[in-house]
């Protein structure tokens, strides 16, 4: 974080500012140390120079930004450090993954439920409700793999500059059925950092939008897109008063492949369940028409939880200020937007910057040509019954449990009779074949968690009679 | 947390906001939750608001406020609900205390240095600085903890309400030489809540200042002020073009009874040296001329880390508006002000509310009357030898250890012939009584850590009798 923050500052030509704010996720748990704002300003050499944590779970980089920009806006700053980062590789993956669990509501998380494993939840409802076959599908998550590896690979700051082959990918184990290694971004040490300042510079910060949305994944009303990209993309465009087709490239939250699809879609790039038509047709590669991950993504720059939303919004400056360097530097690149996910999709943020020399006129009482259809949540949430029926909605089998969970693990959202979603498990399916999305299934409570059983057609013949009867 | 927000929002008449900012210190060890902004959110049923979590160690109540004040500043929004807390009870308290200590810098924290135990090696420079004696320093530390009690007996917000006597004072148990049970605040669950909006309200916000200092304690150039409080002051009377004398009544960090004394003359309202003699005079009740904490601070209010900042400038609303209540409510109350200590004095922010119908103007080019003097740090940070001698600069013995640390522990700051401080324990010294500050003491590493021993006569004559040779 301190050579990240001393690149920021001699690529602004300071040695001071009159703030720092600080993002990062968890310290606490990865580090062990608190009040960690403070230890950055007298690391930095900045003693004395106020200094704020500012937290939006992995979204933190875009978060601490936003922050950090209000604070220019207002007037009472002129120059502010943000300065993001994380520090995870020195855990147990077991570990690491029990903490990055811990941004999942406490009633799925107790399931033994990993973001990944939420992820691949979301993926298999994409693929239902898309008509993608397993293979299909696998085909889509590969060509971002591929896409961003190959991206990353000419980024002097990824993690992996190598690139992978479609091979490579359905080669990688499965991390949650039906995603892999390669869908996954990986465990990263990593720190970005930027220089915001009140006086004229080559770039401007046009938009910020920034919406959360459930806490828990199952009182979403849709699985497969995120409310909070939207609601966040509507109020970044207002802002700027700009729609999707002026945005000339994107930083978009690949955590799982999955994501940079339903982000394309979610920003309004793409229409939904098409955005991997664009990804086919190589819309989204670095010559295309609308490169997304120029930087190589969360998939291949990594993923250091807190500093990714702000290694974003850097990508985007080379690539406005045409610094990006041989391979990777796009031919138009104007306006920029980053998209950043918190959580499950619940603390989502974008970002729009652009060339401070492209000229525009701003008009009042704008309205942006975006609408996106944003799916109302429940009002009122059931309580489900502690035994019962219902059908599975989507499912995963869990390879890479948390500390605490026995691998493999098979969870799944079962569609109550009421409507209401309910999470459950089951330890005795170790196969997905077993398993498919629509089925009948039955619901007891065992110690606590809801367990779900496929129910045969003899059971199903006998509640049918009893019901008759 | 959910409690004080809907009395916020009732108070404030809105059942929406455009975006919400939560303080927690540490959610993620108190509680084991991530994600916490937008947990909260959800919880609210404001699931959709931009929620963001903002942190600066134990003055995260004023560090989220100053955030949130900056975003309302900006123009970009207009009504935000500022939601700050902590849940602390919960824990055994070696567990608590571990988590608490985990905002000393590491160096420092690893010879089982608990906030306490800083602060009472801060107390011991005070009473050495000031020539007070062991009995005189109890005595003014017992008046704090028995106004600001008396205070809370009249507050029903207050986790303590009842008066204690100078004779309870003297009887509680020591937790850290010479600080004991009554000096601390306490371990509380608690919440606080405003809402900021641009729109004309009877209390504007006059002034803001925030400062950091060293991580390490023993790196500053003094040990009886805080230069963070002093430099936030000298911002917060600037923006607000107000001086000391300007000011009604406080709200100011006594985590530790001494620090309210240190803090009403870091802040300008008494001379350094002499704050306890305006506490024995009377300057500081209730009736007094300049009330200090008629909420009961920290002291008796309690000290939910994450909220306690943002207490004060409740309690401070309450008095501007005269909705005080029988007995608390001062009868000067037009301008307010709070002081929020991060850390061991490492974040600590300054913030003056006032009458919005309080007439005055402001003037150009203003400048403070208040000049605080700012101790210059150390440019330089020479690594102590690993063996040899220095004077003790000032000592604890720790009753109340961490996880991991036998009780009790007798810590000390060295002064090295070089003049830099260095942290030292010894395992054999259970009795305070057996060491006084300044005297000769010899410096070895042990297992990694410094270890001090006394010096005999003998020792230093055999010492002379050698450089001699």
């Amino acid at each position: 974080m301190a050579g990240a923050a001393a690149l920021a500052l001699k690529d602004a030509g300071r040695e001071e500012v009159d703030a720092i704010y600080i993002g990062v996720m968890n310290v606490e748990e990865f580090v062990g140390d608190s009040n960690f704002a403070t230890l950055l300003a007298d690391t930095l050499g900045l003693t004395g120079i106020p200094s704020t944590r500012v937290e939006t779970a992995s979204s933190t980089g875009a978060g601490v930004f936003e922050a950090a920009f209000y604070a220019v806006a207002s007037g009472h700053l002129k120059n502010v450090l943000v300065l993001a980062g994380e520090k995870m590789t020195h855990l147990p993956t077991a570990k690491t993954t029990r903490i990055l669990s811990e941004v999942i509501d406490r009633s799925e998380r107790r399931y033994g439920a990993t973001m990944p494993a939420l992820a691949a939840l979301v993926a298999q409802r994409y693929r239902r409700e898309y008509g993608l076959s397993l293979q299909k599908l696998g085909e889509i998550l590969a060509q971002v793999a591929v896409k961003n590896h190959y991206n990353g690979s000419l980024n002097p700051y990824a993690q992996f500059r190598k690139e992978i082959t479609l091979e490579d990918y359905f080669k990688s184990q499965m991390v949650s059925y039906p995603l892999r290694l390669y869908d996954c971004a990986p465990i990263t040490d990593g720190a970005s950092a930027v220089v915001l300042t009140s006086e004229p510079t080559r770039i401007r910060v046009s938009g910020i939008g920034h919406a959360t949305d459930t806490s828990a994944v199952r009182h979403r009303a849709s699985l497969t897109s995120f409310n909070s990209t939207k609601e966040a993309a509507l109020k970044a465009y207002t802002m700027a008063q700009l729609n999707p087709p002026d945005i000339h490239f994107a930083e978009v939250h690949d955590a799982f492949t999955l994501f940079e699809v339903i982000g394309t879609e979610d920003l309004g790039f793409f229409t939904p369940g098409e955005g991997w038509k664009a990804l086919e047709k190589g819309t989204t590669l670095l010559k295309g028409p609308l490169p997304i991950n120029p930087s190589g993504g969360l998939k291949s720059r990594g993923h250091p939880v807190g500093a990714s939303g702000l290694a974003q919004m850097v990508e985007i400056v080379w690539q406005l200020r045409g610094e990006a360097g041989q391979g990777r530097q796009l031919e138009k690149a104007e306006v920029g937007l980053a998209q950043s996910i918190g959580g499950l999709g619940n603390n989502n943020i974008v970002t729009i910057l652009e060339r401070s020399d492209r000229k525009r006129t701003l008009t009042e009482g704008w309205k942006p040509d975006y609408h996106p259809e944003i799916k109302a949540l429940k009002k009122e949430i059931v309580p489900p019954p502690t035994d019962g029926k219902g059908s599975l909605e989507t499912f995963t089998v869990l390879y890479a449990t948390p500390e605490g969970f026995r691998s493999p693990l098979t969870l799944g959202l079962i569609r109550a009779p009421g409507g209401e979603l309910v999470m459950a498990c089951n330890p005795d399916y170790r196969n997905p074949m077993e398993l498919r999305m629509g089925q009948k299934v039955s619901l007891n409570m065992r110690e606590g968690l809801y367990v779900f059983e496929k129910r045969s057609a003899w059971e199903r013949l006998k509640s049918w009679w009893k019901k008759k009867k």
